[in-house]
């Protein structure tokens, strides 16, 4: 018997195929690329998504599928501290879709392109019996700005660049519309925007770069936070061969969440809720001070990346046990009411 | 009742969807990007391969089906002028695929790029229920070595690279191995290899080069015959607002296919074979001579484009009638014994 796809998932097809790429290229939220005689790294990255699975009619329209499958792209260039150049798309498309609904997609996908000054520089378009759109985007990123996972050093401090778990509360809305009666309709409309049109963080960028010049040479350890804050953490800890301390008490929650569930929930959607498309960055104590005041709210230092080798959740008031956070089991282990899958897959 | 992508095909989605791209960038076989601060442009294809469609495990192995995707795109990359930089590849894997067939398709991916030093820089992998190979590749090439549909003029030479029509011999002789009795087996395997192992034509453009340095400046129109040789000069002549005439008496006819079937098939797998990923190339006739001296068998003059609005194949010898070549009817109006269609679909 042959080992079939599903017997090692997504996660241990990309591992087999890992040594078909060039390993200096992967394992980042996009590849990067010298160009002969230009002074800037091409960065690379690839999504694609299918219905039924990555989006579907019931929680999204064609807009907002649109619209969400550029700005996780542009996410993955901005983690990698990427300008945006273009985008391409592949579009697999069966007989039965109405051109209303593919048209309805790029505008969306446009919509969101337009508001980060990104071309649609072309695609293709074939005949499938399922319907899946695979969005290649590109950008430029000067070698002493690129921001990798693998570049975390002890010491650094870790920033958030906003909430987290506010997509997570926009996507209960929309499944249980009954649910959040105790948020106002302006509370209702952010959270749910944040689900279905979520902004990429490319206005950190020259935040970023202008403290970079401002400090000593210094490297910037990141990624974007669309699988979680606790996935990002852990991520950047395995890839820069490090750990983290997170606090809880300077880990900013959401005024939403807190109104919307419990203490335990609102913590689980913080960590773990998925698609808010921070930035996640590790940089020195100092500069990151100064990032932190010139970002909005919600942006703060979390914690610290340590010589450990676990991502730690601790509590300075004692009230509750540190929790050392894992990417396999999520938060459920400490959380009373286990969230309800929604219908979304995050990936 | 609202409109279906299968009431106006793959080639009128294209067309709705054009208004959301950047005018100045699609048209060709690939988009070309300026890049801020750098010398060379940013040329960039996408292409969506999908099992049943565009490859099928009747004709095709998984490494065939992957060489062929990555040839493919590097042959756009050639009919720009590019040179390639990398490809990202974005799989759609439903569970029941054997993990030995994905990696025998990177495999043959692979093998491709690296007989033209191209890395593969990263992608995704995600479930659906049809197995999808969505392909990017990223090239650069200088501005004035650009190759472009819409730059032919009047009087240009139409130079092909090598021979057209082998490619359907091959998937021919795949599908009726009978067939073919007369030819010696190293024909046979010439063919089915131009089927199942395409050969990208970067390896004109340092020629292109050294020719663009000797003579004063001209622009090189052309893209590949992916689709054919008639198609390719068609697409060229309608996107330079041009005609042209092709001489039947300079088109080269493989040996191989005037060996296996009558004249008539001859020519038309010859210019509607397709497939072969050539170069049709239209520039000022003395460089273009210099141009096929240095290209092997199989490359030559074949015409020269014209003020007319058609696409004429004439007959010096007045034998056969001049006909106007067109994309709708294909050659069989004047085709004794219509093809029978394979089962590879060409896009």
């Amino acid at each position: 018997m042959s080992v079939l796809v599903r017997d090692v998932g997504e996660q241990g097809v990309l591992e087999r195929l890992q040594r078909f790429c060039r390993s200096d290229l992967v394992g980042d939220d996009a590849a990067v690329l010298p160009c002969p005689d230009w002074g800037n790294l091409l960065v690379v990255t690839t999504d694609v998504l299918v219905d039924g699975i990555h989006f579907s009619d019931r929680t999204t329209s064609p807009e907002d599928a649109g619209w969400r499958a550029a700005a996780a792209n542009l996410s993955d260039l901005a983690a990698m501290g990427a300008s945006p150049l273009g985008i391409t798309v592949g579009l697999s498309l069966s007989g039965d879709v109405a051109l209303d609904w593919v048209e309805r997609l790029y505008q969306g996908l446009t919509d969101c392109l337009q508001q980060y000054h990104t071309p649609l520089v072309g695609g293709d378009v074939c005949r499938s019996p399922v319907i899946s759109i695979s969005i290649t985007a590109f950008g430029q990123v000067l070698p002493e700005q690129t921001i990798r996972r693998a570049a975390a050093r002890v010491g650094d401090a870790i920033v958030v660049t906003g909430f987290h778990g506010i997509s997570r509360a926009g996507l209960e809305l929309l499944l249980n519309p009954e649910f959040g009666n105790n948020l106002s309709a302006a509370e209702k409309m952010s959270s749910i925007g944040a689900h279905q049109r979520p902004k990429p963080r490319l206005d950190v960028l020259p935040l970023l770069w202008k403290i970079l010049e401002a400090y000593s040479p210094f490297t910037i350890a990141g990624m974007d936070s669309s699988d979680g804050l606790a996935d990002a953490v852990i991520q950047i800890c395995r890839a820069s061969g490090v750990g983290a301390n997170l606090e809880r008490s300077l880990i900013p929650l959401s005024p939403i969440l807190t109104k919307l569930v419990a203490t335990e929930q609102t913590w689980d959607w913080t960590l773990y809720g998925g698609e808010d498309f921070e930035l996640v960055l590790c940089l020195p104590k100092a500069p990151a001070e100064v990032l932190v005041k010139q970002l909005g709210e919600g942006a703060a230092i979390i914690g610290n990346i340590t010589t450990d080798q676990q991502v730690w959740l601790t509590d300075i008031t004692n009230i509750d046990q540190d929790v050392a956070l894992t990417l396999e089991k999520g938060f459920q282990h400490f959380t009373a009411a286990p969230t309800k899958p929604g219908e979304d897959k995050r990936d």
